[in-house]
C-alpha cells in the first residue's frame, strides 16, 4: 500500500562516522515525505493550514525501527503507506526501502494545532483535514 | 534520575516556519546526549569502539513523545535519564527540559554492531559495554 | 577581537564518513554564533525584527575558509570577532577555534530584509539595527 | 554550461522562521551536488578515494551569494556547472536556480587528502582526480 513516495539518494554527508545514514536524516525525510504528500494530494501545507486556521500539522509523537543500514550511494524509496485517523490526532506510517529491502518501519503522529483562547496551542479535531486531503 | 544532561541553547535556525524546533534536531540533541555520556563515563565512541571489537553503538529504535513546543532562545535540558539493559540491545532514556516544563520525553534502543564471519553487521552482547561504563 | 563567542563540543553525528566535522555544520555554527549575539546584545532575532519591521537579518552572502579539521570530542569556541557595517548590509567576522589551533575563519554578510511596497523583499538600511545592538 | 544538476523539491522543515530556506541546506545540497556528479563520472566518493589513495575530497573554502528566496514545495535545480584545477586544490562552481529565477551562485575549493609520513593530511596533486573523472 502507498499514498505517496519520495525519493532520495544518499549522499556522503547525510552518513556519520560508521559510513550509514545518521538516523536524524531518515526523521526529516520522512518529514519530507510528508509535506510532498500534502502537496500531492492538496494545496501543500502552508495553504491548507490557512484552510483550516492552523499553525501546523506538527508531531505529537514519532516511533522507528531501524531494519537494516543505508550508505553512500544507495537510493532510497520513502513510502507513506496509509494514515490512521483519531479524533484530535493521525498517525502517519511509512516505511523506506533500498529496491527490495526493507531500511526502516515506523510512523509519526501528528495533530492540527490552533491557537485556542487563551492563545496556547491545542489539538483540533482532524476530521477538516480529512476530508480536505480526500 | 540522571546520568548526563546536555544543554543546547535553542536557535532560530533550529525552527521551522511554524517557529518552533524542526522535530529531527531532537534527534539530534539525543544522539548528542548519548555520545557526550560516552565521552564522561569512558573514553568516547571512538576509542570504545576500538576496545570492543565494534564498528559503532548504533541505532535499533527509537520513540519521542513531543510534550510541548520549543522555540528561538529556550535553553533545553536533554537528561539521558537511565539505561536498560537486554542481551543484545539497550534501551536510553531521555528527557527534555526548559526550566521544569518538560518538552519531549523518549528512548533510544541502541547495539553493539560488530562484524560477523561473513562480513555482515551484526548486534553482540552488550554486557562488555555495560562493564566499561561502569 | 571578540564580541561574543559560541561554545559547541562536537559529537559523532556532526561527522562525515571521513570522521570530521560535515562542513554545513559549521554554518549552522556561525549562524547560531549570531542568533547567540543578537541575545546576548539585544532581545534577540524575533523582537528586533518586529522593533526593525523586518522579516529577518538574513544572508546575502557567505565565506568561509577551512584551515584545520575538527572530530568528535573537540570543543569547539566559535568567535564572533567583529562587524563591518555597510550601507544596506553588514558582514559579521568569524573565526573557530579548538583550544589555540585555528579551525576555519570566514564571513556572513547579512541585510535587514523589509516587505516593500510592491510585497517583495528588499534590504533597507542597517543603520537602526546598528544602533539598537549598539 | 552544465557538468551535473541535482534537484531537490524544498520542504517545509528545510526552511527557518522567516519561511524561507535555512542558509546551511544550501551548503547540504552544494555538496550532495558534488558526490552526485562523482557517482555520475566515476565510481563515486569512497572507491575514487580507495583509489587515489586518499583519505577525502574535503574542503578548502566555500563561498555563496544567495539571490532570491526559496520557500516550502520549490523545484530546486543545483547546477554544478563547471571545475577550475589548479595545482593543489580545485574549485567547484554552482548556480542554483528555481525555474529561470537564480537562488545562488557560489563555489566549493577542494583538496584530495592524503595521509603524508607523519601521518597527518596534506592536500596532494589534484591531477589524478582529473584524468579519472575524465
Amino acid at each position: 500500500m502507498s499514498l505517496y513516495v519520495y525519493e532520495h539518494t544518499v549522499s556522503f554527508g547525510d552518513c556519520d562516522p560508521a559510513g550509514i545514514v545518521y538516523y536524524p536524516n531518515f526523521c526529516d525525510w520522512t518529514d519530507a515525505t510528508f509535506h510532498g504528500y500534502l502537496r500531492d494530494h492538496g494545496p501543500g501545507h502552508r495553504s491548507l493550514c490557512a484552510e483550516l486556521g492552523a499553525r501546523g500539522l506538527g508531531l505529537m509523537e514519532v516511533g522507528m525501527r531501524f531494519r537494516s543500514p543505508a550508505v553512500d550511494g544507495d537510493r532510497l524509496a520513502m513510502v507513506l503507506e496509509s494514515i490512521d485517523w483519531s479524533e484530535r490526532s493521525f498517525r502517519v506510517n511509512y516505511r523506506a526501502l533500498i529496491g527490495d529491502r526493507l531500511v526502516l518501519d515506523g510512523f509519526e503522529t501528528r495533530g492540527v494545532f490552533v491557537p485556542g483562547a487563551d492563545g496556547r496551542i491545542r489539538a483540533a479535531p482532524v476530521a477538516p483535514l480529512r476530508q480536505r486531503l480526500g
